[in-house]
């Protein structure tokens, strides 16, 4: 199609088609894409190739790392995991058409809060090509028409897949033809920006910068999170076994994604104890380990570390490095995570349940976590299914956002021939307001 | 206090308090507040009474509008209504702490999805001085901090209330100082406009050109609705007497609100019955009309009738004038209010089920009713206790809104040691994502 305004406008009345379908229509044209990947799997394994050698060659070149070049690669397993994903969101619960709510506001007069997709979602991703499998997929079995921008080290891998997608689903019942685009250059994410009458949510994955450049640069409402500072708090009445295993975990168990902690705080009464032993399981993890003044008295004679500066506490490493404070109380660790966090995931470890609860109270924080890793916050652990990210917002979703998140309610009113002024003036009727269990179908 | 940026910021650290405040204490502000208006009548009054003799000379001056006059005054019974109403506020169900899902994640290890404020609202609204008292114990009750900016002419109605509010809650338990703050003049809201760390959503109520500047010129989520272009599509199979009743209502019950219907579309089959008699109701009550060719060829021999031009498709009138339009189908109905439309509220009359089923879930906005009044598309009617507004937004809250729209959730994961890592690897523990029916508390 000629220009991204044309393509945010087919996607407007696509998804008006969209939100109509059946979830029957809906779930046949997921098969269907299952069905086209795996018979396609030659395909688009060709392309993902010549992208994948690409690659090799710049990393070999030096200007692309060496992670990126395990993410693009489809081929083995990840291509069968893929597939099996997509009919992963089938085997999901239909997320439109749910009644929400029902009232009775008077004889006759029934009221129904019923879950309806949001309408065309931008969602613009990095170099991961089953990202766009999975995207798209929510997208359709919630009912939004998307428009579809990804990195551009997999540019062919996404053109082949989504030729596959839009060919299975080319016919089928209830299907319009524009439910998904994909957009190829970056003036077009910019154009995308634009489209604030087309597009009712972006929806940017991808490293701080970009997310922020999103961020600043639309009218348009965005989803998602820019960085991911994550603490784990070590309290007084600790169990310390407990707290080196989720301490490591949630700082080694995978570095580079936003849930892995990038600062543990310690409370001072335990710091002598617990300190020791958690550098000792970090440094044996190869970490890297950032202190302030107290931690650092404590752990300076016996291992390799550094001082942390004021910055130390808002960087998010995405790496084998902790920041690591020493704190006096519960009150001084919850002005440290709002202050410095980014509301997105905070653990602490304790034996204490009123602590627990005072902390997972007022730590203001999207998911927040007691006696567990912080890696935990995701949405395939947190049981939605697949996700199209995570949000630091404070509106709509919040924390891993699935299927449900992609969703939003219409008010449906059926009466018979109820108007407003008999509620008035000289003897008015009362409205009953009276909860039913009810569905509107 | 000093300026906006400063008031901002006592908000944000107010609502953090806020937050973790019990119910009791919650309602024991707003029991307070209600027992400080009652004991604070004359004080009040005094205020009032001094705006609105301002107010009546500029009337008399032509600089205002008769209809502002009596949405000022607030002597009568309109003061015991604003009382009765913190009361009714008060005997809403508890909106905060709300388990809305829990989820068995593995043995030992549950998720939470538990409701929790939005942090910090900024509304902003027009000369109404009830809606200062509203909206402050609306967000109270929801745990949200307000910063509130009302109409230049209830300046001192305005500022004699937050004094009784403040007054009234200054050292009750849990309640921080700044819950609520009162702005003054217009270039604060300009700076209110700015203040993204502090304030999590700006709620502007008032007029279409109000609304779109406050869009236009920040980057704060903004919920409410620019415009109320509702309709009312009488279909082929319409009871006739109840589509003059419906239509009457819809129009001329209150012409001046966003829910009023400004636009009626008639089945081209029914126009020559249907049209004369909507007219004759509309034309007692003084309504002007203002017609397509169609609708005009019906009328134009026997009423006083304009002709409509395309803009009157998408003009919001909010008085006795409505535009009218004969189409051909349901399927024209539909793509004539999602594509004029303001996405409000919309209704249809007809005695066919399957017609109305697709009209309700074709048409694209907030509110669609079967057979009674676009009237009804209001926070109390609906149920919802009082209102901060109606949305048209497509995330978070659409339609009226009231306490629940006020919260968004928190996930709380409670575990007993678990880490990710054990989940993967060799011999990888697997989740349960067993549904509860547990609360956490």
């Amino acid at each position: 199609m000629a220009n991204v305004a044309e393509m945010a406008q087919a996607a407007r009345a696509a998804s008006q088609q969209l939100a109509v379908a059946s979830g029957l229509s809906r779930n046949a044209a997921l098969a269907a894409i299952a069905s086209a990947l795996e018979a396609q799997r030659a395909r688009v394994l060709e392309a993902n190739g010549l992208d994948v050698e690409e690659a090799r060659q710049m990393v070999e070149r030096g200007e692309l790392d060496q992670p990126l070049l395990k993410r693009l690669d489809l081929s083995g397993s990840k291509y069968d995991a893929t597939v099996a994903m997509v009919r992963s969101i089938i085997a999901q619960p239909e997320p439109l058409g749910q009644t929400q709510v029902a009232t009775e506001l008077d004889e006759g007069l029934v009221l129904y809060r019923v879950s309806v997709p949001i309408g065309v979602l931008g969602v613009i991703f990095e170099s991961r090509p089953d990202a766009l499998v999975q995207i798209a997929c929510l997208c359709l079995k919630s009912g939004n028409a998307a428009l579809l921008k990804g990195g551009r080290e997999a540019a062919r891998t996404n053109a082949a897949i989504a030729e596959v997608m839009t060919e299975a689903t080319k016919g089928l019942v209830d299907m319009p033809e524009h439910w998904m685009s994909l957009l190829e250059g970056r003036e077009e994410v910019r154009a995308l920006l634009d489209e604030h009458d087309h597009i009712d949510l972006i929806i940017p994955r991808g490293g701080n910068e970009f997310v922020q450049y999103i961020m600043n640069n639309t009218n348009i409402p965005v989803m998602g999170h820019a960085g991911g500072i994550c603490h784990v708090y070590v309290d007084s009445a600790a169990d310390l076994d407990r707290a080196v295993d989720i301490v490591v975990d949630s700082k080694t168990q995978y570095v580079s994604v936003c849930n892995a902690t990038e600062t543990l705080l310690v409370h001072a009464e335990v710091a002598d104890s617990a300190l020791p032993r958690i550098a000792k399981a970090l440094q044996d993890k190869g970490v890297e380990l950032r202190l302030d003044e107290r931690a650092h008295a404590i752990l300076s004679s016996a291992f390799q570390v550094k001082r942390a500066s004021e910055e130390d506490w808002k960087t998010e490493y995405l790496d084998y490095v902790l920041s690591v404070c020493v704190v006096d109380d519960l009150a001084a660790a919850v002005a440290h995570i709002n202050r410095f966090g980014s509301h997105h995931t905070d653990s602490i470890v304790t034996e204490d349940g009123d602590t627990a609860k005072t902390f997972l109270s007022q730590v203001d924080s999207a998911s927040v976590v007691h006696n567990a890793s912080t890696r935990f916050a995701d949405g395939f652990r947190y049981g939605l299914g697949a996700e199209v990210g995570i949000s630091t917002n404070r509106l709509h979703s919040r924390g891993p956002v699935g299927l449900e998140g992609l969703t939003i309610y219409k008010y449906v009113l059926e009466g018979n021939g109820h108007t407003v002024a008999s509620y008035e003036g000289d003897a008015p009727r009362s409205f009953t307001h009276k909860k039913l269990d009810a569905h509107w179908k």
